[in-house]
């Protein structure tokens, strides 16, 4: 069976992210100016084949921790669909 | 009151990821098999101040067609907490 694994990687919360802050002086600058923060990560759809939804579940976290995800630096959540 | 905005960017399905396709031969290179495709995109969260969900939807949407997405090559989902 396939299952659809969406992860977001984002930047931990105590570390600067600069490319978030050039978002929101860009939008700033566009006359958006009611957003108070913005934090830029990535989101990574995986397509896998696995028996159970744990199954699915737990290979999408060891692809997190062997390559996906940097932890020094991000932290990553996993929803299997 | 302050509203979260979850916006998923991804690449068009129609289009090549060859991020994702990199990191596909990087899990299989790490023998993670499983996993039958791989793309990649951005996660962005907004804190914006807004009165309504709706408005922080509006002003969401509004971010994503001016600057968080080209919709030449990109599709973007919002979802507001």
């Amino acid at each position: 069976m396939t299952f659809t694994a969406h992860i977001n990687v984002m930047p931990l919360k105590e570390l600067l992210d600069p490319q978030g802050k050039a978002v929101m002086s860009g939008l700033k600058n566009l006359g958006i100016s009611h957003v108070q923060d913005v934090r830029i990560g990535k989101h990574i759809t995986l397509q896998i084949d696995a028996a159970t939804k744990e199954e699915a579940e737990k290979l999408a976290s060891d692809a997190c921790q062997k390559l996906l995800a940097n932890q020094v630096m991000e932290s990553f959540e996993v929803h299997i669909q």
